[in-house]
């Protein structure tokens, strides 16, 4: 996604543009939920609005058109996992849920005091306190996979943990703390190897990156639709068909049932013998719209902006000494956990929290993990697609100004501070996008202009000024070692100062080719800019852009 | 609620102007599931667009305003039921849930084989095979309550149910087939005397009359937000909180703990023992407006439109000799399930459906009540307070149709005729108060012409015509016994016979001295008319209304 993208794709959450504490909110806690594109929202809406009526039952249209949409997203998640039958999805609340509902219909039906229940370290407290139920029933015996100095689970020790005696292992593909893959590929095998039934924790996972059920082999798989741009109040237990055909029923009710009456009754088929009482219908057909969405905008498969976000995430928090991240080593999606010695996380957060930033503190329902890292608990930074390098360089700065750290640089003009500079506009360049009026964008356009750097008396000279543009103005370039350019700009007109900002924003960390092939007009277009200037003004946009281009040709 | 009330009133559910089968849909299958106003819709959309956030967890803004939100709601929830605390609120999915987690709480860990459950035959399926289930493992036995002849627990015949073995009573306070409350007050008492614990399935009766669990004096009480105009996927399990208290969690995961670790897990108090996971945020939230929207329109209050919803409903389906009612007498809420001789349910249902009508059909979840009464099943009609009495009309019409029973009135201008297309004119009337042009509305006010039954010559006199008004115009006037009016009228003028049924819907089945207080002025201005029409339109419609009162002085 590059920055005019990237304006688009946040464009889809209202709640973006929203301020907290007079700040624009930087949305950093998507660990614990996702925020919502304006589709997901619009989808419950119409259904409320259009054909809300009960599932399975009724005689009627209504009834049959809310069917129709509430059966077609268990298909959608079908081919989201790659799953051989869309019978083998059976809805619940959530990822809490389905273990439950697990734990209760077929560990509490397969489990017995010789057995063992096979958890990691890294679980999250859905994935451990209900196999503690089950196993304090049973008899079972929980055991622990401990942790590799990456925090992934160590695949060197499993063939210690899982024995003849495991008859279920349980982890999660991507921890909440640690944001690494676990060795999937070989914890199944190993599993397989002794027999035991397996249950992956998708809930950190589904979202960021590609999951095939029949690939992994696994026997159960389960996650929330909250975690995945999707409602609340609705989630997924995937199951093997032969797995849950032979499992008993769980909670019981209408919808599940064959037939009942005081001398016996029967249960109904899958998906339905697991789904008592009316469902969450409008959270449901939603939530199909979420995944249409992920499918969308290729939110789970490997991109560069997410992997740009992760890898400058990681090297900005790693350049502060005093933070301490919980795991050697950049993680798989970009999520962070660590401590700063000598402060208290839940103050850090406060003072993130005073400055627009939405981070998690605390155990995040992992308190085994942090008593496994001596830790008491840790500050969580979790970030989706719709993040941007400004908010992370908005949290760097936020973070440093706690600790007490000050940039020695700030009063140059460097490749880092131009960095800094021209990342902190793209939160000005959604705000611009966002306002409608031509009165409105003038205004954020001479805000803009407040943001760019002035330049050196002696870099304004014949060679670096922009001929053909009305005010006088400037331009520098500063090529990187990594192929990449970086500009900067000056003008003694403030609006032209501002459209600099706009057009820097865009050519900014680019390579030659990148910027030779940059469609300027239809940026221009999409912004609203170039129907509303004067000529002149108009004019003096293009030569900016023709010097870029010269400049890196 | 009179006519422009109702107009008003339904104006708050946008799919009531929703087609079906390209007619006007008919929403009368409110037992399933009641439709949302837009006020529940919006606080939902409003939630994911400006605070979505996880609850009780994060150290944000964002995830303060949720959880405050959300708490909110359960303190709602506490003052809609009377409860003593706000801690006496469990959120679930719904009503099923909400059972099933009393059953395997308090039910397994509380009952032996010597022990009976007592329950009703016109249980639906989520109060029985839950005890069921929890029988077959405790071994303790299920006893039966047997219904009188009007289709409400027999309490004459409890003492003999209800023993000193019994530990358990549970009953809906209004059966989803029968619409009538059950005894509560007798049979919770009786419960009493040999300190067995009550349960009470409230999903019908908590939209429609007032509920006290203080009063009442249950243990339990459970209910749907999706039945009560509030979003699916949210449930209320009441429980007192010393009941509570003694049972055992249920399912265990996140936000339910105090502490986890792999040598000992303890868990929070009420309510959040009983809730792991993450909720259904935005259901409960826009849950809370739904109570709101309860209270404001007093729906679970005695309210004469529902009552008059409920009375000629009952009347009309009695004076059709082929319907037979499934218990005797009139239900307590305009819920009425029925059968007809000779013909399928199913086909009755997709007869109405294709009519636009939405009943269900089959054992409505009470396959056990079918049984009881000897049928296979039956067609449910169940009524909210936004349906009218035109929409009865419609449908006892179409049910008619059905039959083969033709009105041999159908040529007459008779007083029932006249009510019948006054009430038909209510769905039309609705249509007008949508469309916002003048031009759709002036096409509306002519389709509303057409609804007018012309009126004979011989009533075409100097008597009857309406002086003032342009076109030539007559008014005849048929006082009831019951002391309402209902007015004939007809015009040589299209659009004066359209605004002449927007007239009539104002005064017919009116007394005089309603007639007399109506405020005529206002209504029109509700419907945006005064403003579009002529001097001389607007003089005859004065004159209609002038000769209208003059007829009742």
């Amino acid at each position: 996604m590059n920055s005019i993208e990237l304006v688009n794709f946040r464009a889809n959450f209202p709640i973006l543009f929203e301020k907290v504490n007079e700040k624009a909110l930087v949305y950093f806690d998507n660990g614990a939920t996702t925020q919502k594109p304006e589709i997901v929202i619009k989808t419950e809406k119409e259904y409320y609005q259009q054909f809300n009526a009960n599932v399975h039952r009724a005689a009627h249209q209504l009834s049959a058109q809310a069917t129709s949409a509430f059966e077609s997203a268990r298909n959608n998640v079908q081919h989201l996992l790659h799953a051989r039958h869309a019978h083998e999805i059976i809805w619940t609340k959530g990822t809490t849920e389905s273990i439950n509902l697990v734990a209760q219909s077929w560990g509490m039906n397969n489990l017995t005091c010789d057995d063992e229940i096979v958890l990691s370290y890294a679980e999250h407290h859905a994935n451990i306190v209900p196999w503690q139920m089950v196993a304090e029933k049973t008899g079972a015996k929980i055991k622990v996979l401990p942790l590799d100095k990456t925090g992934i689970i160590d695949v060197d020790k499993i063939t210690r943990i899982i024995t003849k005696n495991t008859k279920l292992v349980c982890c999660s593909h991507i921890s909440n703390v640690i944001g690494k893959i676990n060795p999937l590929e070989k914890i199944i095998a190993c599993a397989k190897t002794v027999g035991a039934k397996t249950l992956i924790d998708g809930a950190q996972a589904i979202a960021n990156i590609p999951v095939n059920v029949q690939k992994l082999d696994c026997d159960f798989y389960v996650f929330s639709a909250h975690k995945m741009y999707g409602p609340t109040g609705v989630g997924v237990l995937y199951g093997k068909a032969e797995v849950l055909n032979a499992m008993p029923v769980y909670q019981t009710g209408g919808e599940m049932i064959k037939s009942v009456s005081f001398t016996g009754t029967s249960f109904h088929e899958l998906p339905f013998k697991f789904e008592a009482g009316t469902p969450n219908i409008a959270g449901v057909i939603a939530f199909s719209s979420a995944i249409d969405f992920i499918h969308q905008f290729a939110l789970n498969q490997a991109d560069e902006h997410k992997q740009n976000l992760n890898d400058y995430c990681y090297q900005q928090l790693s350049l502060i000494e005093e933070v301490q991240l919980l795991a050697e080593g950049k993680p798989d999606i970009p999520l962070f956990s660590f401590i700063i010695a000598g402060h208290h996380q839940k103050d850090i957060g406060s003072y993130l929290d005073a400055e627009g930033i939405a981070v998690r503190v605390g155990h995040h329902c992992a308190m085994p993990l942090m008593e496994f890292l001596s830790v008491p608990g840790c500050i969580r930074v979790s970030l989706a697609s719709y993040n941007s390098l400004a908010e992370i360089d908005y949290f760097i700065a936020s973070l440093k100004r706690y600790i007490g750290i000050t940039s020695d640089t700030d009063n140059m003009i460097c490749v880092d501070k131009l960095k800094t500079k021209e990342n902190e506009t793209q939160l000005l360049l959604d705000k611009f996008t966002q306002v409608k009026s031509w009165d409105a964008k003038h205004r954020e356009i001479m805000l803009l202009g407040k943001t760019l750097p002035r330049m050196s008396k002696e870099l304004r000279t014949d060679e670096t000024l922009i001929t053909g543009c009305e005010s006088a103005a400037w331009l520098t370039v500063i090529p990187s070692s990594t192929g990449v350019f970086t500009f900067s700009a000056d003008s003694d007109a403030k609006i032209i100062r501002g459209l600099m900002v706009i057009v820097l924003a865009a050519f900014n960390n680019k390579s030659a080719e990148q910027i030779l092939a940059f469609d300027i007009d239809q940026y221009f277009q999409e912004l609203g800019l170039i129907q509303h200037l004067s000529p002149s003004r108009g004019n003096g946009l293009l030569a900016i852009v023709k010097k870029i281009k010269q400049a890196v040709s």
